[in-house]
């Protein structure tokens, strides 16, 4: 879903979009699916999906649930570390970057491996250019939540 | 939850089993978490939840949804082969064993490493016996679905 | 390879039984791949194989080398705490098991379920005739390390 | 190690690049640890040297060693897919990239997650200046075989 790390200067706009983003996934009455902690923008997507009434689910890293958002509705411990990373990209339809770390590159990286498409909202020019450098069908760039809404929307259609 | 290998003379009778266990599970309004194959003891049992109005967790091995059970509400899709049982393991309370094959081992033996509880349903005395051995204070023997219903209700409390 | 924990009654008798099996393998020119860390019948058989002069993997739980024993060569870092027990057992020809806990007796059951060779050394009756009753034609038990290489040469062969 | 899909334009050049680093890295007495299989760079990078008297560890995506390299000396079957990427990270003191796809992005982004440095070699500018911005301290771009390897005599000293 994005950073978990609050080191960004963009933090509070990334965490503005990942709330906004998560009432708008549990409108359409998607499943929120997350790295499931307590931090971040995952933490405010899933926030903003049970502000909206919808279901999410916490893929967490670690193996047991101490690190988990109260806003997880369904955890799945996986004591594997980042290689759940992959999880995330497996068991998604489609999968959203709001703004960009180490830990979003890998989970966008391992869903192009996986032909998943992704769309990337918030994210700096330079993550635009090479992950569609990487697979420009299935990379898509939104310009904002509605943006990201309508991308999901026609990729799931 | 049980083996997924259909080769057991017991076949029958840990199907039926199954069925009825998940649809006690869904009774009590707990979520039935299992390997979300179409097939054995994992697939009777989240049928027999369905039929109870449960919700059900399919933690798949595959890496994508090609073997997925229809009675799965919530499938993650890990990618990991056998190395997901231990998500199974870390990711529930309890674990109710239906019968015994070489996957339904590991994932008890991988709950005693996490120490989780277990309940042991309609398995062999050998599975009884060995299991007991390792831990006994996390190793429960029930007689019948009531007998695994009441332990995990006990468990849980 | 054995029981990481220090807690049993006969854990003098493994260490030694483990260290003497780990002089034998690397007389034989196998390579030993264990669990790696510095503790129990995995770090006394790789010390055995180090001063027979043989070679040894180290399949690490940890995201770091923190634990690892001084008797690893080759240390594979996985992070992926118990689910490394599946690659001990899908990257070995055959798993000799010295002792009996539950860590062990996933990596038993995990290998059985890959359709690998075992040699149980050690192991309590219980264990012997519970994984017998999994799958009889893969389950060897031996009487000593003696025994165990005749074993695992016949089955290399 | 980098791409293992050869579909690339480039891949004449990255063929050469990692034939070249694989025989340096022998020459300098470093192990070389690869995804295993037998395409693209990888396999390159482990003929490469193997050509020169090294030693070079797969760690391999499958639940067999079906698609390994001629060039494996020691392989690791993981049974993991994809999430043996991050083992691939975490294993690695420094990790070299040769050309650029999903699958090495990946790697590169969980090596940068794990805090491991990387060196880029004959990747695509948009892939030097997206992985320079996540993070500019780990990140090292070399010109040539040659670069690469004095970065990595850097970094490991």
């Amino acid at each position: 879903m994005g950073p978990g790390k609050l080191d960004s200067v963009d933090l509070e706009k990334h965490t503005a979009l990942a709330t906004e983003l998560g009432k708008q996934i549990a409108s359409h009455g998607w499943i929120l699916l997350t790295g499931g902690r307590s931090l971040g923008v995952m933490d405010a997507a899933m926030k903003g999906a049970k502000s909206g009434g919808g279901t999410t689910i916490g893929i967490l890293p670690g193996p047991d649930t101490s690190e988990i958002s109260d806003a997880v509705d369904i955890p799945i411990v996986t004591g594997l570390g980042s290689a759940r990373d992959n999880i995330n990209a497996l068991s998604s339809n489609v999968l959203v970057a709001v703004g960009m770390g180490p830990g979003t590159a890998a989970e966008v990286a391992l869903a192009l491996k996986a032909k998943k498409p992704v769309v990337l909202l918030g994210t700096q020019p330079e993550a635009e250019k090479f992950f569609t450098s990487l697979d420009a069908g299935l990379v898509h760039v939104a310009a904002d939540v509605a943006g990201a809404i309508t991308a999901v929307k026609q990729l799931l259609a």
